[in-house]
């Protein structure tokens, strides 16, 4: 068996809602999946929004360089009556310029009646003449054969009929849309096979043939895996199954499955599956999601047990309780009552920073990283403000400030500016330094103000502030929530993660920004 | 095909992380679920802990009078080389005095050898023993054969060789386990119907053969459907899918499924699919947990549309683009309005909001939404602020108070003690109001000004902030970037869900606030 997965993140994953990316996350997003290996990466529809357009520019321009995918334009077939040659909707994906176009096309003959009013016939010819429009550009083209399942149980022929335009035109894989996704199993094998004796790449004339499903009735990833044992080499997914309603098929699921469990070992790159927890976070991050806990395979407690029996038999065979190893997808067995394993990670983490914990530090450390988990903090992400937590709690001398205090003004005026404006006061050792800063926002200011003071005192020139993320802890307190900070930094030589919790927002953000400072100052020192 | 449901909601339901439910909490998840019509319910585990053994104890007193399910017990078999008779787990079991008991018990070999350290010849005495006691007092019995589908793989005979114990015994349904939720649909077919061939109903002394799965392939729905086109007629699962690690089969898509896809309309109650949204939501309020958005049939997004192609179809057919009508599982659309929406969005919205939009307005006002998502907004959650963009369109006046400026202080003092205080100038009429607040942090101090501004004028003593996000646009500008807010509130009546932004946080909130305001006025006025 062997598939080609066909990664739609950027595209259908992005219409669940509440996602909206800017193109800056959207090449971040594809960059980050490339790593995974897979062969497709459809990034968006060029000439249905601007963010899409101005992806594919810059992506064309050359600030995506692809190690490993393909990028894909998606886009629909010509509108009726008219010349594919006019329609503005294809030149838009042309002027994508990528190597693969994906049309999509109606299959349900209802939806060719009602939805785009026009005749069957009329259908057919624009599959056709779309896809020669596309195919004598040069371009490769697969086609989405939009309700197709639905348009299957309501006319066969003319659904066969679909897929045969498209093929005549050019397409090279003709992909089954569960569009409205409420199929079963063994409907979808049925169909699927049926299909593939009819245009499949064995017969005379024949095709790839692939799949997209959604989840709508649980059954998305089984729904993929099941077409791929009734004969597609194509399947279409998203990470951490994002998508519209109830969202796309699973590829965080799909993937491990394939790997682990079906011994296909070249559907991602060498190595990628394990890395896959690690890739789906990242992309969740991005996407300012969180990747729910009961994720299979990459979910914080996919691997998570549960105290008594489990956890001992574990210790002695984990095999016994556990259907993959956790490491084999990059994520981790988590205890959720024993503080064996922690304590193990901190000896670690501390052997990293090259100190070396006895058992007693360890157990203390772990004790005031669940005080302060219990607080909102998290030192998953956070390194170096976990970095520093260890060097202060083994004695190391590693403030280069203390701060005095702080003040921020934030107003909007009777004209409607804004003005933001801070004042620091801080000492070095025996110096005392006060800055005055501005800012588009409270945040910036006081980082201005900082700098300001310490200028010329403390070496923190080259740090710069790359990444601001702000989480509302507890958001049904409303206001008066408990606000959680992380911080990315780097300098010339590091980056550095560190977070801030609080109450009020700015001594959560002041918490990462000290930490930060700090970090890049015991760095340029060469602790 | 016919299959008995047995809901394990508040046995394996609560193994999931961060649940626990009190003995009230209990009581209330089992007559929430008894609403539903399915035949049995395991409430717990009698003697594992004292919530669960007092549990029994109140619904044997009369305190759970189910109207429709039996009440279940669940235990493990006999202890190794001891008399059933003599062992306190099973004298707990009987004493939670229930019409039916669930032994679990272990059919992998290696898990008798190495995590009960017995022989495979005493655990097959274990369990007919333990049957035969249950039976022995009057009582209905079922296996759970835990690990099966592993112990299977390990030694089919042995794996086997148990459920023929359990039956000896007395156990009238033999339960296949995928403990570690490990099998994919393929396999669990096979080896299904290879069980049922030798200890199904059909053969000499047969029995029922049922399924219990988890979700560690994301197939844990699919796997029980596959499982009982195999010959299975007894399936597991919980509410909403909950249950350790990845969660147990979600009897929330698996009723649907059954019911308005299979034509199994006697799996539950009459009429109970249509309730199943609010019953899954029912249960999930009383263990303090969400429905996640995406969950298919009863999600909150499960029927929610966002594409402009859709929406206008949508409006012709709903048929066209929904696998089930929503309000068959008690469920209902929503349209969402995005840069991807199209015109009909608009105007079917408008049309909720008792505005006749023509096609001109309705252009106009996506076009202003294209241009605020790309700033920054996002209207698709915010349906309060769209409302009032709407309104603001069509030129009604909807401004109850115009600000004059507000300015907000957050100080770090030299003791480390935090203080937000603001002060806000705002017009309502001809009247120029003054007011002052503190609060946690800038915003909740800005919130409190302006209703101390407003106090005795305006009516918003009812309205209160819920739900407060933030999420930083383009995070790579650091502390520089752009700040989208996004505020739930809530009156009496209804929630508001509005939005701001700008590159200052202070603002952006002063935005999402000022439009939760104002829709709570309008709405008071009726408007």
């Amino acid at each position: 068996m062997t598939v080609e997965l066909y990664d739609t993140t950027l595209r259908d994953g992005t219409q669940q809602e509440g996602i909206s990316l800017s193109v800056e996350d959207k090449l971040r997003v594809a960059r980050t999946i490339d790593a995974l290996g897979v062969p497709y990466i459809e990034g968006g529809w060029p000439g249905a929004n601007p963010k899409d357009t101005e992806f594919f520019k810059r992506a064309a321009a050359g600030e995506l360089e692809l190690a490993n995918a393909t990028l894909v334009a998606f886009g629909m077939t010509r509108k009726p009556n008219r010349d594919a040659a006019g329609d503005e909707n294809l030149a838009a994906l042309l002027a994508a310029a990528t190597p693969i176009v994906t049309l999509v096309g109606k299959s349900d003959i209802r939806h060719v009646t009602h939805a785009i009013n026009t005749t069957g016939e009329e259908n057919l010819a624009m599959l056709q003449s779309s896809f020669e429009l596309i195919r004598g550009e040069g371009r490769r083209a697969f086609y989405d054969a939009e309700h197709f399942f639905d348009g299957y149980r309501r006319d066969r022929a003319y659904a066969l009929d679909a897929l045969r335009a498209a093929i005549a035109g050019g397409a090279e894989c003709v992909v089954l849309c569960d569009t409205n996704g409420g199929m079963l199993p063994r409907e979808v094998e049925q169909v699927v096979a049926d299909v593939v004796a009819e245009v499949g790449g064995d017969g005379p004339g024949g095709v790839q043939v692939g799949i997209h499903v959604h989840n709508d009735t649980d059954c998305a990833v089984a729904n993929s895996l099941i077409a791929m044992d009734a004969g597609v080499t194509h399947v279409q997914g998203t990470l951490n199954g994002i998508g519209e309603r109830t969202g796309n098929a699973n590829l965080s699921s799909i993937i491990p499955n394939l790997t682990l469990k079906m011994g296909m070992t070249d559907v991602v790159g060498d190595g990628a599956v394990g890395r896959i927890t690690h890739i789906a976070h990242q992309v969740a991050e991005i996407m300012n999601l969180s990747v729910r806990p009961s994720a299979p395979y990459v979910g914080n407690a996919a691997f998570a047990h549960k105290a008594g029996l489990h956890v001992s038999a574990l210790a002695k065979d984990t095999d016994l309780y556990q259907h993959v190893d956790p490491g084999s997808v990059g994520n981790r067995i988590r205890l959720l009552v024993s503080e064996l394993a922690g304590r193990a990670t901190v000896v670690m983490k501390g052997a990293d920073m090259g100190l070396d914990l006895d058992s007693a530090d360890a157990m203390a450390i772990l004790e005031r990283v669940k005080e302060l988990e219990h607080l909102g903090y998290s030192f998953e992400a956070a390194d170096a403000s976990f970095e520093l937590l260890v060097r202060r709690h083994t004695g190391q001398d590693v403030e280069r400030f203390v701060l005095e205090s702080f003040r921020t003004i934030v107003e909007r005026r009777e004209d409607g500016s804004m003005v933001a404006e801070a004042t620091v006061k801080v000492w070095v050792g025996d110096t005392r330094l006060i800055g005055v800063g501005e800012g588009n926002g409270p945040v910036s200011a006081l980082d201005h103000a900082f700098r300001a003071a310490i200028g010329g005192v403390l070496p923190l020139d080259e740090l710069h502030l790359a990444d601001y993320k702000v989480r509302i802890l507890d958001a049904k307190a409303g206001t008066n929530a408990t606000t959680r900070v992380l911080i990315t930094s780097s300098d010339a030589d590091r980056e550095y993660t560190t977070v801030g919790v609080d109450a009020n927002v700015i001594e959560a953000s002041w918490q990462a920004m000290s930490d930060a400072y700090t970090a890049s100052l015991l760095a340029r020192e060469g602790a």
